[in-house]
């Protein structure tokens, strides 16, 4: 259902995110079992949330292939946590990575659902942001999209500029880098 | 699908609901995109949770018009927020009005997709708790429905009465005002 | 749609959960719609989530009867929970017994829907978990789950063998004891 460029960006964007939640799970000194439970949430959550508001099939029910993948990476991240300086400081980089990954796929899923624009940039901030929720407040923080609104505010601009140059019939590609550069 | 006494009020209940997000977003000092997000949350997350379990289609996803005025009432709030003395007992106040509005709205839209009288007047107070619900969780607060619990109390009578009415066959308007009454 | 056991070993898990919702409940000494709130809350919340993830119909919204029993589970336990000695022992017994219910019925259920074992595994999980996650989040203490790991890892191992006992071809009722015994 996904074109090709949209497919790689949101296996990105599902990567980024199980890392960040391996992430929390080490900084709150969990086993391998929360690290693969906080990773998998992370990671599928907010497509999880935007294909059931849009009445879709959830994208990784008859999938494996992403399951796996955050089990993977969130056993990767157990091993390698420990390794940088600053594990916050990583983790605010990659979560506005994935966002900017997710706020595209997430608007571009909502457009080929049949939704209108309006509708589309609020699943692209959906499905960037909710992942993020889920695991701060399962990890029992304060939801960094709430802290530093600063992401969300990138993520809404991404989400709205690849929603205007899709409805101005702009290429789907240029569209894409536009939403992911801004 | 709704006829118009209903939608007035789901329309009310969303505005109302909204208002308070904003006021959590103030009490948390957020800046506006904060406000945007937890206005949002709050107005359409009741009423999202309950057509997601009715299995019907999500009632904002092919309404923008929902998402606009969130978005507008929220702003209206970041600039209002500061006058009321205590804006704790605004929010008291304006929670117990949208639980009212929703509890009467979340029965009426189950029975309209079939559902039996206990279903429905669970999906009253669904629809009237949740959104109330998502903006104490994402503010840290404990919610106000598990600490307040004459406000659930009241939304549950408000369901049953109005459920009641229309399963004996009572015209849906007298209905309605009696379950907004009780 | 289930079979006997699997719907048997299905209500024996929705009463389990909603037993420590009301125990949870106590702890934060609420008054008897929190017990009904949470005790609800926590034995339907991990199927809701599981059928709306499988695009299922939601399995209490046609079935008041699962409704009808978390309330008198819940007001029961209103009335006996001051008896036991210490109400967090009983609840991790309680929440390790679900778990293994949970895990079992909630893999069945997504085998018959026509996953794969590997989702199938995951939702097994997921239902298991997710009850007492909303339980804990509502109630505002540390997610069980996420503290205990040694609960999910039960679960998992649970409705992992209970998903290959089912691949291979083994009598439905024969995989199901082995899952809960694992």
């Amino acid at each position: 259902m996904f074109d090709t460029a949209a497919a790689v960006l949101d296996w990105m964007g599902v990567i980024v995110f199980a890392v960040t939640g391996g992430l929390v799970a080490s900084r709150k000194q969990m086993d391998i079992v929360g690290f693969a439970l906080l990773g998998t949430a992370t990671g599928i959550g907010g497509g999880s949330l935007r294909d059931v508001l849009l009445g879709q099939p959830v994208f990784w029910v008859h999938e494996p292939a992403y399951l796996v993948t955050c089990l993977v990476v969130s056993a990767l991240t157990f091993f390698a946590a420990h390794l940088p300086q600053s594990r916050y400081v990583v983790l605010l980089w990659l979560d506005a990575l994935g966002l900017a990954l997710f706020c595209v796929t997430g608007a571009e899923r909502a457009l080929l659902a049949g939704t209108g624009p309006t509708v589309a940039v609020a699943m692209g901030v959906i499905t960037a942001t909710f992942g993020g929720v889920i695991r701060d407040v399962l990890g029992d923080e304060i939801p960094v999209v709430l802290t530093r609104e600063i992401y969300v505010t990138a993520a809404l601009c991404g989400a709205a500029v690849f929603v205007t140059l899709s409805q101005v019939g702009l290429g789907r590609e240029a569209a894409i880098a536009a939403g992911l550069g801004a």
